[in-house]
């Protein structure tokens, strides 16, 4: 039977039964699945054209993502709806992918292959009178010869005596650590890892061959365990219900299981050449994936109830690589500084600079690590989803038609996510939006917003007219509300590198770079991060981009031993400041709600730049505070 | 309802369908059951006299136990008959245990307990503030204070923060090796360990308190994978069926979990505070218990498929302790030198000796180490089971009214086990008996028996005549082919030392001590073991016995992290013997077959001492090879 997809016109043809996304797959029809086909994303929403009696009733999954009104229009989740003849879909704005890659791929420094498991090729000389020596031993002799004291595993020894005359006194010995964990009989030397970044959106993984270092695929997908809360605390809150823990593990454990079987399947390896996986991710997503209580976290004093990395058996923890294979853990920092932090640290190797290094991972929580060599603080601040779209009236996340870039000149230009028609505006958008509406004045240091613009409408700031929008139907606005989103968000962020600056003892002119990571960072104009003072103001070029860091130090600690150490080193090295501890941390807080700071000393240059009013509030607080 | 037990004349009032061996223990009645009620041993034979309906049907178990004619006369197996009326029951003397225990003890020599499994109890700070330290970090730190470095295995960091919390910071950790294994909240010092001795006949099991050392139970069965084959080479023989080796195995794990379970049950002690188990058992059943294929052991080079001691999870072989328990397998030498006889070389401690010490560890396979220090050299000879009493006409094993010792003065007298009425003859009387017969000239050199004697009936050699015995039908005699089985016995084990005495280049009067290991040893009498030639000639006082060893040596490396060590130290440096692959092998073993052997000069005192006619065959052979 035959699917076609509208606007495209391409027809696919499939057998019965199969789903429209199998068909939009086939077809290579752009059409988002974040989940990967298991009706939890809501993203892959088609519209029906024609032949709606030819696809399976609607399921209740459909019903959780679809409107009553979304049901009357046609609307169907691809992944949900099976095919029984011919129908005729059409494919919304909304449900195309764009840009918005679940996988973004951060920087990762040249290292030399050195993985924690490899395989050997032993050729030993058959038993004899003369020689009659037991098994085991022959086979840890000849092993010795080249330096290695090794164990042999309990596995190992239960098949030793016939894998080594199958295979004719030649066989292949696979060794994690100090102990042989399995053999093969003759020449065998597939050897595969697999790094995972557990994000609390998405989770992402990484194949690598570890004889070659080279990275054989990289997928995504959106981490399972949403459905039981978006967000850390929500998760945590779960976790805290009967069978919570259990759940969340379960989640997560079989998304990562999906995402192994996605990409053996399409490089065709057996999963079972897969020896070690390598997991990172913030703490409470560390503490979930092990099924570690998280409870304890989110109360003062924040502690985790694991910060060294640890090894696992990949069976204990139903990961399905090779029955023997090893899951290791990445180290923690604190409850809100987890190994996805570690993984930025490692990536960007600030821990070997001899200047003041500032890095910053944008995201829900921000860290930000600060220092240079053994002197590094790092905090964590719960800047919120602003950046990233959500709480924003018309904010979304950046994929096609979102606003990501905008100016004000005579008027208002803005650029959008793959040129499309505006449909929204994302995080590095709307930090262009704020830091211009403070050059030109239409806010003011304190963020309130004047209504004498003519781009300034009950709304609040139009960006986009509706005549230039995707749907047409409404001005894309930033209301005075976001700006508030905005300016806690970036207060959070600021709070926290202005105390450790402040514990350090520095000014701007002492930080030699800026290290923006975190998949979203990417796309933020500095100069308009430094005018709202989410960044403190050094020259422009100081400011780097590295992308998403988290997946890149995975794929270090699965690649490298040596990586693997540095990776502890770092988790005991670095100084965790504690925000909420810190006495100055309120008045900071303060101060940094206003743009680009109470304090206009910290920022000569926006200061002379802006047209923003100063705030009357912010100068009677100054004075006060002067005096 | 009850049952009625004759001879005692003891009443037992049980309930419906409870077996007679249930009544049997209920009223402390002397009734043998070697596989604890599990038909497989066929010892617990009872006569039914009244009340033969009140019994459940003769199931299949029994009439492969009991022949026809047993069945006709009324025998039934006390642990297959169930009770559903009043029976009177009859227990023959062939179904007491006598004194013929499972288990017996050997000697342990003192040693400082210091178990490979050790418990701590920490008391931690609460985490605050201004220390908000992880959990994991603040338990290692503490414990890193007293000079340990550990990491923690998965199972307790899934749930450290819990245990942490209920026990108001203060907890007991188990540690194994470097790994804290389990967590309890407070403090819980009990720690327990099981030592196993694997016979191919019997499993021991020992309960041992690894805080104190004490042993608190031992108890023995019979190896249930009897019913696979009675030896080594027939249950090997099984093991190359399919699924052979799971069976075997499965039936010695569930074994020694009932040993576990029972000695469980008595002490009431809580079998998950049991944290290790060491093992010690011959080459094939080592094997056999960890699953691995024999098959290659009985062929030459005869090589062993593991020989290092292993260290395996309780869980993955279903031993049932704590499930985060360890199974320690002591080290192997050869394919029929096991740990076994390790545990007999860590025992009686000849590896401290600077003088010469030969340690016979007497069994259907008699190991003989021969050495000091160092240089101790190890074989073992198939003497087979003779000395056991099998494969004896009227042989039995050492249980009551077995005639243990004889003399031949002017006439035979005997001693009998428990001063009973003799029902057969075990080794030692067995030795004793032919050594007598050669001393006083009713057998020759060669064995060969002479018909002027009295005694010398048609049958044999008649130690009691049938109206001294406790059936009262039947002479008590040793037969010409009775004496060849104990000259083939007697010279393999005499060929195996006399090899190693010319390897190392000694003679009898180098030797300082000769250690007799084995249950069935310390029953010997060392001046007929002389006589035959199963010693070499030294001074009485220089033969020791020390009983069953190699359940001491797996207590030893149970409770000693050293002793264990030292049995791997002795497993590498004990120089394996291969008896077959001897030049003068043959020439050894046949001139081991006249007793005390082919050239007396070896023996000066018993040539003087015995009036036995030197056979013409020896002598011409004699002669022939000393031209």
């Amino acid at each position: 039977m035959n699917v076609k997809f509208l606007p495209e016109g391409k027809h696919v043809s499939i057998v019965f039964e199969s789903t429209i996304l199998d068909a939009a797959l086939r077809g290579n029809i752009d059409l988002a699945s974040e989940c990967g086909g298991e009706a939890l994303c809501g993203r892959c929403q088609v519209i029906i054209v024609e032949g709606s009696e030819n696809l399976s009733p609607i399921s209740e999954e459909e019903k959780k993502h679809l409107t009553n009104e979304k049901l009357r229009m046609g609307f169907r989740l691809a992944c949900r709806a099976k095919v029984t003849g011919d129908v005729v879909v059409k494919i919304p704005i909304s449900s195309r992918t764009g840009i918005q890659k679940l996988v973004v791929m951060g920087i990762e420094p040249p290292l030399i292959i050195d993985a924690h498991i490899k395989k050997a090729y032993i050729e030993l000389a058959k038993s004899t009178l003369d020689d009659p020596t037991a098994d085991d031993i022959r086979l840890l002799k000849k092993i010795k010869q080249v330096g290695l004291e090794l164990k042999i595993d309990y596995g190992v020894a239960k098949k030793l005596p016939d894998v080594l005359r199958d295979g004719g006194w030649k066989i292949t010995a696979t060794i994690i650590g100090e102990k042989i964990v399995d053999i093969e009989a003759g020449d065998s030397p597939a050897l595969y890892g697999f790094a995972v970044d557990i994000g609390t959106t998405k989770v992402a993984g990484f194949l690598v061959d570890l004889s070659t270092g080279e990275l054989l695929h990289a997928s995504g997908m959106i981490n399972p365990q949403i459905s039981f809360g978006e967000d850390v605390i929500s998760r945590i809150s779960h976790a805290m219900e009967k069978d919570g823990i259990k759940e969340l593990q379960e989640a997560i454990v079989e998304a990562i299981n999906s995402l192994i079987e996605k990409a053996c399947d399409i490089t065709d390896i057996h999963r079972e050449k897969i020896y070690e996986v390598s997991i990172v991710g913030n703490t409470a997503m560390h503490h979930l994936f092990l099924g570690v209580n998280p409870e304890y976290i989110p109360f003062s004093p924040y502690p985790p109830a694991i910060a060294h990395s640890l090894n696992v058996d990949a069976a204990e923890m139903g990961i399905k690589i090779h029955p023997k294979g090893n899951i290791h853990v990445l180290p923690n920092i604190a409850g809100f500084v987890g190994g996805d932090a570690i993984a930025c640290i490692l990536a960007t190797r600030i821990y070997e600079k001899d200047d003041l290094h500032m890095l910053i991972d944008l995201g829900t929580n921000t860290e930000i690590a600060f220092g240079y060599r053994d002197n590094i603080f790092i905090c964590s601040t719960a800047s919120g989803p602003a950046f990233e779209g959500a709480h924003i009236k018309q904010g979304m996340r950046a994929a096609t038609g979102a606003i990501s870039s905008m100016k004000i000149d005579k008027d208002v230009s803005f650029e959008t996510i793959d040129d499309a028609k505006p449909r929204g505006i994302c995080g590095s958008g709307i930090v262009d939006a704020i830091a211009e509406m403070l050059r030109v004045g239409i806010i003011d240091t304190a963020g309130e917003m004047f209504h004498e613009h003519p781009r300034v409408t009950e709304q609040g700031f139009v960006v986009a007219w509706k005549h230039e929008t995707a749907n047409g139907k409404d001005d894309i606005v930033i209301t005075q509300k976001d700006i508030r989103e905005v300016q806690k968000a970036k207060a959070a962020i600021q709070t926290g590198w202005r105390i450790m600056m402040n514990k350090l003892g520095v000014v701007e002119r002492d930080i030699k770079k800026i290290i923006i990571a975190g998949a979203f960072g990417s796309f933020i104009n500095p100069a308009s991060a430094e005018t709202i003072g989410m960044l403190p103001e050094v020259a422009l070029s100081a400011v780097t981009f590295v992308g998403n860091t988290a997946g890149s130090g995975a794929r270090m600690a699965l690649k490298s031993q040596e990586e693997r150490l540095k990776a502890d080193e770092i988790a005991r090295k670095v100084h965790y400041v504690e925000l909420a501890a810190e006495e100055d941390f309120q008045m900071e807080y303060i101060n940094a709600l206003s743009m680009p700071h109470a304090n206009l000393d910290y920022y000569p240059q926006v200061a002379n730049s802006i047209k923003a009013r100063i705030s009357k509030v912010l100068l009677r607080k100054n004075k006060n505070l002067a005096s």
